[in-house]
């Protein structure tokens, strides 16, 4: 049993996630498929790096990872496969392993990178314009039934990488950034627990408005409330209690978060 | 086999319900993930409630129901496992399972009640805000792979319930309420078809309109029209053929519902 | 391991399609079960058909497709089995499958059809409004655990089709239909890669626009750029460049697209 995931821009509606499953049990009749996510922002290869990298480290070691927000589709951009540590990626080289890459390196996990140009592990016909389908899908699918990565083509050493984000720190503090807005409306921030050190006496200032104190969860103040708190995944976050910050704040993706000593 | 359902406000974006998924394929790989819904409306336990009330049912028994909608999280709400007759769910413990504790306890099945404390049956490390990934998902999944209910902590008998809406009996009939609101636009109300008694010589008034008489199915009126009918669940339904009476008459969930005789 | 596919108008939210696959496992415990799409538009047959049409090919033999977009439910509209090739289909009979159908019939595949009418393989009890749950999901789940397609009912020889649009030739070229808008606003048309045998040299007028030439793929114009290509099913499409046709254009399913030689 080997866990396949999948996380796209393809949306619900038109079945192209369902054919990549179709593809996939037909090579691969034992794997377990789960979607992440079909609905990133379309050819948002930022968003989509993110939402894979807070999700990949949650499955079981083996499991492999297609991802497919594929602006570059019918181009020279390559097809990549990526051994990471214990899981396997699989989808355009565009960067959106980035944050993926960064993570394995910091903790000298061993890194693999091959060019997908075998056309023996691709659909027999090769589309213009849906890779997912008659590439990355069946590259995975042939991983997951044993076919070992080397078999896929030859090694490369130069992915893509993008530019991520990164808090900078200040006199009194850091300039953040809203890294993410969940559907709840919460606003996750790319400055890291870690960098706070425990401290709680802090002001948050984002969007126009500031946050007194990091709370410990929704729970503990009242609906409504503007709160800073500390997210699932070890982040600063801002939310409002059974509310949206987005909503409230009006602010979006990329906008600066100032986090100063109280 | 075991199938293990999700019935959370997550949303489809994120990747939140594929983390659990993760995390559940961790502990029991050869579990039966279904969906039963992600997109619950934000923190809306009523509404969490009746969708996995009508969805449980249908079910094998031996399913475990994993549900998720939980503005509690942080705070000193308690981890809930039920074991409800042949199902067992897993979740915080806010209400969301009283019509099927009801339901339960009216066909005199067995049930039973475990406040989820054990920390040997969670993730290593527990957030704040993510209890569904750190303390539903494992729990339900070491379930679904033998793990006895009364290991994951002790009984408890006072489950949080939710006061749910009742329809009125009235001099000439009923006020019941609009319970649900579907993809299609129809209203599912609280009123069973047990009440009416086979009848179909009533009028329904909902939203200023009135229908007299219940109609057999969608099909046997010409579209646009408004009709009365018993639902697949066997409740009172006010319905457009081929659109949505939710849209045509402007009302939502709770809205009173007049059953009179003609 | 057989796979079951599902396609449905049911949403996302309510269940209905997780209130399948527990009928589903219930029944034939180890099918694997794949979404096509539950999204398809309320009632909308032609798209349902477009969707299933366009997917189905791609799961491996032996699949059953079980599809319900279903505005008949509860009349006298009969439930179908219908046997393409080498996949199976389970649904309302009401011409969903034509153009599946006549794909099998010019390929000279096998084709059988039979009447759903035992109700030995439905549930117990059927509503007159939820025939997927009640006799869709568990004749698909009973043919997925080896019943004979026979078993489910008498053969019947004149399935409903419908009538699809269909390019028209002209004196200098094509007057085809816009066939579909997927979630990148990008416009697919019902008109065939063979038509053009090969000819790039043609000018597409679609919604007040002209598009000069067939391009190779999206990456090869810069951002923002209409252009005309050759979609990954093999037919002409009309696209934006990292963007929305649908939305510059402001057209519709059904809308023409003229193709001129140059």
């Amino acid at each position: 049993m080997t866990v396949i995931t999948l996380t796209t821009d393809f949306g619900l509606r038109d079945g192209f996630a369902g054919i990549l499953k179709g593809v996939i049990y037909g090579i691969a009749p034992q794997a377990t498929i789960v979607d992440i996510s079909h609905t990133i922002s379309p050819q948002n290869i930022h968003e989509g790096a993110l939402t894979l990298a807070r999700a990949a480290p949650f499955f079981p070691a083996g499991t492999i990872h297609i991802y497919v927000v594929d602006p570059g589709v019918g181009t020279q951009r390559r097809p990549l496969a990526a051994r990471l540590g214990e899981h396997t990626f699989v989808g355009p080289d565009n960067g959106m392993l980035t944050p993926l890459i960064e993570a394995a390196e910091q903790n000298e996990k061993p890194v693999e990178f091959v060019h997908l140009n075998n056309p023996k592990y691709w659909l027999p016909k090769v589309s213009r314009t849906f890779h997912g389908r008659d590439i990355f899908a069946p590259a995975g699918a042939h991983l997951a039934s044993g076919v070992l990565l080397s078999a896929l083509g030859p090694r490369l050493s130069d992915p893509v990488r993008i530019e991520l984000p990164r808090p900078e720190k200040t006199d009194g503090g850091w300039i953040a950034h809203v890294a993410a807005i969940d559907v709840f409306g919460n606003l996750a921030t790319d400055l890291p627990a870690s960098a706070l050190a425990g401290r709680t006496d802090v002001r948050v200032r984002v969007g126009g408005a500031e946050v007194d104190g990091i709370t410990a969860s929704y729970g503990h103040r009242t609906p409504g409330s503007l709160i800073a708190l500390l997210d699932s995944e070890g982040y600063l976050e801002v939310a409002v209690v059974n509310g949206s910050a987005a909503q409230k704040l009006g602010v979006k993706v990329g906008d600066p978060v100032e986090v100063v000593s109280r």
